[in-house]
């Protein structure tokens, strides 16, 4: 069976003006990877209905599983639940379980403009989890996060074993010599292996290695006997050690 | 005017398979912001010719800069200069200054391969500087930079100042009250000062503020009368202190 996959819509604008790092789709993709999740795209945008309908009516379309972060508060700019309803062409409703936590966050007459938060798509489900202030909102395969990430964390902590698949298996290379020397005997592996991904990523701050080689199945004896290959291959003396895992 | 526009395409299974962060849109997001240029999306995709292709081709035609990272290496996964020359509809032709330096790194009759890394899209430019080992590559409005954070921050801060427009001015406000409690505030600003970028940031481990309110424009003028006006407004003691730049 081939993995799920999976897309990330990361909204913000303070993630384009450089103000913070966005720390969630990094979280989100190891999460995904030790789930068997193929994680196939991520995005970042600004806080704008129409480039946030847009992006998740294709992301929906793409993918199994497509998971958002951001713009999910009370104020002028938290915009995604409206572009959540318009990808799919839904109107808002109020849930009754976000008015009554927005009601008990904020108290003396200024729950008005907080029940925004309580506003989701028609037809949405709110997930309620243990040790979660806020519920998690899904629309369809479409999972909406807060872009805050402790929440965004103990948010996906509550609800990961749904995506759960086939896990993949992973070998890390790492060879003492310049990319160009090992470039050949990769290809010949990447020819032999076509179920094995290979990957290579040089490195200008290790002492003791130059280049990293990845190998990656779901197919466990496939992955060792392509390392073994590969290791077999290399020049005499390159492969500083092997790891797994 | 106008600030520029620009678009960031990382390149690379490594981060979408989560093995490494992406570590360059968010630096280059700091330095296209203090160069007054505005990012408007980033998006990471695999190392796949024809998803290179298409987005470098929507990019270019939307944005005024594309900044691309990753898959410029010798080995099988670095497909981007093909993605490129396909954007554009051009074939790939050998550049005489890169083939000379990629000899130069690979000895022993192994540069063979090597040379893929000096094939580029006929009628790219290859722009040296000092202190940079290997050129940049430009093909119209794309610049195509390598995946090693170092080394394109390097080719970067060389090639910076022919981006830089007016620079955005930022105020930051510090405030210790919960989002709720200054959602109609922050609206009134936005609605009498649309020049004025509004943006409001929740912090869940700060001792003495719970929301960073930014406000941002290229006006400094309008900028100070719109973040005065913001904090006559707020709750009386409850903004911790303000910050500018």
């Amino acid at each position: 069976m081939r993995p799920r996959t999976a897309g990330i819509i990361i909204i913000g604008n303070e993630i384009l003006s450089g103000k913070v790092g966005d720390e969630n789709s990094h979280f989100l993709a190891r999460e995904l990877r030790a789930l068997g999740v193929d994680l196939r795209r991520v995005v970042v945008i600004p806080d704008d209905v129409d480039l946030i309908a847009d992006e998740i009516r294709w992301f929906s379309g793409t993918f199994d599983y497509v998971f958002t972060s951001g713009g999910v508060g009370p104020t002028h700019d938290d915009v995604t639940m409206e572009g959540v309803a318009a990808a799919f062409g839904v109107g808002m409703e109020e849930s009754s379980k976000l008015a009554r936590l927005v009601k008990a966050w904020c108290e003396e007459g200024r729950e008005d403009r907080a029940l925004k938060m309580a506003l989701i798509p028609e037809g949405a489900e709110v997930l309620s989890s243990k040790g979660v202030k806020f519920p998690l909102v899904r629309m369809e395969n479409v999972y909406v996060f807060p872009g805050i990430p402790e929440y965004l964390a103990a948010k996906f902590a509550a609800i990961k074993e749904r995506f759960r698949g086939a896990p993949f298996r992973l070998v890390r290379i790492y060879v003492n010599e310049e990319e160009c020397y090992i470039t050949e005997e990769m290809d010949r592996v990447v020819g032999e292996f076509p179920g094995v991904m290979v990957g290579s990523y040089p490195r200008i701050n290790e002492d003791d290695y130059k280049v990293v080689v990845t190998l990656e199945s779901a197919d466990g004896s496939e992955l060792n006997r392509a390392s073994q290959r590969l290791v077999g291959l290399l020049p005499e003396g390159s492969v500083v050690r092997t790891e797994e895992g």
